[in-house]
């Protein structure tokens, strides 16, 4: 069994961002020499999401605006959380996001259907942040 | 290290619809040979969701009104998404459902608590798509 | 390939609690000898959750108030489920919070972020439940 890990590291600008991370995550699956086996991505932060969806920016922001409307981020007093910290908001937009994605590895590829894409979902930016790639197989 | 890969196809001839697919996630177990390791099953398609949850028609009636009152279907002029398409809800329901279960194999058989059963949720039907089944193991 | 298997039970004395068992994970993962592979923790039952999150009471806080929102436990008529049971609101809580956990394991540690803790949440308790531990690897 061979086993690789790599962290990719994001600093976005902005409290809330979906970014394409499906490139990275290749050249991981590339550098791993892995043809068969589990890829497992998860955001190493728990105010972050890595989701599987479209790349449609219409889509993206039909996100934003859905996440706001089950979990607003204002105001900051309505989350007990939020004696200490801002981003209550963030752990609970990122629950429903989910933390990690397990993808199956074939024949040295991603094994996804034609629009299977890999985002990183952060909720609470403006600082450097991880993902971690894991691979097993052979 | 074995590993084994098949899609399972399906025609929903509805919108939405749960389908209990436990039995043929177990069939590709026993065709795989795989005594011990992880099962991986996913909805290849961003509409459509693989879950674990209860085989009983009333919960699954609960299902479909709790996420047509997180994620209204219409009307559809309420998402971006919808410029393109008419299914930008089925994107968030799935959401909420979730994309994948990765399940332990143990001794030859899914390694399940009493009442777990593995559904595949058509959040956008009436055209064929597909589910994965990955294992990996010995 | 190696792999191990355990079962951790609990008997929650009210109907809903999160519980950190990341310590008893820890525990597994240390008696599997496994030093570089995969680690799925699962809820075994339909009515439970196990996740990765903060390790704050505020939080924890947050959390029951927002799914008391999404999913309110009563009136019990509100779901078709009831009929035969009270719990289709601990069906979809748990649906939102999530059934599993799949985490890297790298030097034979959980290869987690800082604040990375896992949780079993128990949307339906006062009985003797079970989460599965399931570990492959080298």
């Amino acid at each position: 069994m061979k086993s690789y890990r790599k962290e990719l590291w994001f600093e976005i600008k902005k409290r809330r961002k979906i970014v394409n991370i499906t490139s990275q995550v290749e050249e991981c699956l590339r550098e791993s020499g892995i043809k068969e086996g589990l890829l497992l991505c998860n955001a190493m932060h728990i105010t972050a999401s890595v989701f599987i969806n479209d790349d449609e920016p219409g889509l993206h922001q039909d996100f934003e605006n859905w996440l706001e409307q089950l979990a607003p981020e204002k105001p900051y007093s309505r989350y007990r959380h939020n004696g200490c910290e801002d981003n209550a908001d963030a752990h609970l937009k990122r629950t429903i996001m989910g933390r990690e994605v397990v993808a199956a590895v074939t024949a040295g590829k991603l094994d996804f259907g034609p629009w299977e894409k890999i985002f990183y979902g952060e909720m609470d930016g403006k600082r450097r942040k991880r993902v971690l790639v894991k691979i097993i197989g052979e």
